[in-house]
């Protein structure tokens, strides 16, 4: 135990000193890096389907003693499909534009006092997950792309799969020219926490995997982590709702995918609408297979055979199932209220017609997405078009609501003078700054 | 102590309520609050001073017992001319542009499908301080520009002081309507750690104070924090540096005010320069009355009556006094080095005449702020034309730097859609999206 964890710090420096070489290196050299990745998970798809092979059988066997749940272990699973998305993601990566080297603003401070803000990667990135070995080569692409070294550790589940992975990601950005410490799978038998501990060395830490999971790694350390737990999603159907567009966007932003966190668990019905559309919606939701929880009103228009009394406990619950929490609300601004109050701070709906009920509920909810006439469904990095995904997040500082490259990214200033001294700038006689707006990138080489 | 606590808790669900309010309110009106609180300073002005001499009485009997330092008692201290400043900073930061409801990015989904991500204040910033009472009018004012609600907890020697700056700003804002809530004075006999506890309702914290307190701070929290503890900051001097430039520079980023963040404590010299600059520098530092501190090669080269022997502790102390550890280095790659591996990567500076090393620094030291023959000193909000000055962070997330109003501000995606489902752009026959950018900003009317 006590080498691993020497072992871990070892290695913790190594992407540390990786980093700091990453972070300068040419956005060619990174892309090249991306396509022998790809090329490697190509080449080596029978070595990594044996590895995974190993997983699963291992992972059967639990399943079979009860030790494991059976979604695990289609997630677990690898396939040569499987692995072609994989290629095709990192080639999407590679496609972007480079995120780093941007000349985010620059000023004259004095004549030849020039100031730049340039982005830069972050450093190093912590990644934990349960079992998909999925996200092995998806992060391992955005932290190259984006100039940032990378730390994982996978759940013991995906260990084999995991290792090859790593390994061939890895060695093939190293052979086109990547530093040798970049990426890091570990695999100590030691838990997650020891990861958790390495605030010297992680910049940031990114979880993957259930609620419990990411509360978990939010509680127990002091890296800045991305990402988020809960998401209680709210669809609030005002009185000026069209009916039809209401009952196909609750149906959308539950069934689609209830397993999601960008899935409505809880529907706001304005009073207007509880003796006409909400019967008629719920039945509708019932003959799709949702259980519904309801209050008082809710039960009395739609009866207790339909609808089931919701306990104030499951306001705050994320089902993830086929299950609908429905209360029926007096007006917008108790909407708002309980989703502000109740909810995860995650993706918020309203469905109307009136516009001005609809600017005030984009505005005054407090979510990351706040939505109006559309799926919940829709709150997602790919399809808001920010071509690859790190996670969705209910931070409110740094990255908010679905994060792309730009999540991996911060900047840095840097300062060009001809001897400038404070000193002329302060006390009695101080020269005043231009502060002068400028066009120029910070260049290299000029 | 209980009843405290519930006060506290109590307090800061109304700065959370109140945070909620703000986040929508028109520029005007946080303007037309700006101007308030900055005329209630300049029409109460005795009833401060007057609070403020209870404080410095109080705090020179203890300078007197020895339970205080004399530098404090000087902090503590407000004048009619100090008063002036604030309400001129308050009247700055009112004339800087809204930094809420910007459209950041807007972009077409599909057809009439449009997200835009919208700039909106973070919610609930929490301010911890030692004396300054300066504190409580500028960050009073950053958040009420920003549209953040404020709890703040100042050291106990100002507690007179804080309690009437914040009544005053409070009650001035709250006549021109803004939410009754927005700022909170704290003042309980608790220690800072109670309002550290509060996570559930304070989105950032910012910590003004010594570096202990800083990274006390950092260290009993899980709010995220926007600041920086160390600040050891070097100055490189290139073999091609212009030679009296380079001693004017270190003369100015060391003596300009050593006791601040962006003093440098080191100073790396090129070893060409050992035996002829390095010298003639040392002197003149220890004219401008500074003690110095060399490794071998440079008490060698200036003589132990000159300079002493550093220890390998000297290399990572921020002095923030007369002191200057020297250390001669073989090449620009071991200043980085140094740099990177000592520093606390807040600002760092080379001097230089070849372009080619100086850019070489620039890009591969990780430091919040790296210059090129320009002093430390400039590391600043307003020097770097920012407008104002939250503070200088060290962190890799969010912001990094010197700190304007920006790093007050997050953001919100907004989804507006016309009855759009998931399940159209899902599965066989997906419909792709368009993804086209859009020019026009999102608005609240149409």
């Amino acid at each position: 135990m006590k080498h691993d964890t020497e072992n871990l710090a070892k290695r913790a420096g190594q992407a540390k000193t990786a980093a700091l070489d990453l972070a300068y290196s040419a956005g060619e050299l990174r892309d090249r890096a991306l396509e022998a990745m790809s090329r490697a998970l190509e080449e080596r798809v029978q070595e990594i389907l044996e590895a995974n092979r190993k997983d699963v059988e291992k992972a059967e066997a639990d399943v079979a003693k009860g030790a494991l749940a059976q979604p695990l272990l289609k997630r677990l699973m690898m396939s040569e499909s499987k692995l072609k998305d994989m290629v095709e993601g990192i080639l999407s990566v590679r496609d972007l534009p480079d995120p780093l080297g941007r000349t985010l603003e620059a000023r004259e401070l004095d004549q030849g006092l020039r100031l730049f803000k340039v982005t830069v990667p972050i450093g190093v990135i912590g990644v934990v997950f349960e079992s998909r070995p999925d996200v092995v080569p998806q992060i391992a692409s955005l932290c190259m792309k984006s100039g940032n070294a990378v730390i994982m550790k996978g759940g013991k589940e995906a260990l084999e799969s995991n290792r090859v992975l790593g390994k061939c990601l890895r060695d093939a950005a190293v052979e086109v020219g990547a530093p040798a410490g970049w990426l890091q799978v570990i695999e100590t038998r030691e838990e997650v926490a020891e990861i958790l501990a390495l605030h010297q060395y992680i910049d940031l830490m990114i979880p993957r995997g259930s609620n419990r999971f990411v509360q978990y790694v939010m509680e127990h350390t002091k890296i800045p982590v991305l990402g988020h737990s809960d998401g209680i999603c709210h669809m609030y159907v005002h009185a000026s709702a069209d009916p039809d567009m209401a009952c196909q966007l609750v149906l959308d932003a539950k069934m689609q995918y209830p397993a999601v966190c960008n899935a409505i668990e809880t529907l706001l019905v304005d009073e207007q609408l509880a003796g006409t559309w909400l019967p008629s919606a719920v039945a509708k939701l019932r003959e799709a297979g949702v259980v519904l929880k309801g209050d008082e009103r809710v039960v009395s228009a739609c009866g207790e055979e339909q609808v089931s009394l919701a306990s104030e406990a499951d306001w705050s619950t994320e089902y993830l199932d086929h299950v609908l929490s429905v209360r029926v609300v007096s007006s917008p601004a108790e909407a708002i209220d309980h989703i502000n109050r109740y909810g995860s701070h995650h993706t918020d709906a309203i469905v109307a017609q009136d516009d001005q009920v609809a600017k005030r509920f984009l505005r005054e909810v407090d979510s990351s997405s706040c939505m109006c006439n559309a799926s919940t469904r829709f709150a997602d990095g790919f399809r808001y078009g920010l071509g690859a995904e790190i996670g969705i997040s209910t931070n409110k500082i740094h990255s908010r609501g679905p994060v792309g490259l730009e999540g991996l990214i911060i900047y840095k200033y840097i300062l060009e003078g001809q001897g400038h001294l404070v000193s002329t700038y302060a006390g009695d006689g101080a020269k005043p700054f231009t502060h002068r707006a400028l066009r120029e990138e910070w260049s290299e080489t000029s």
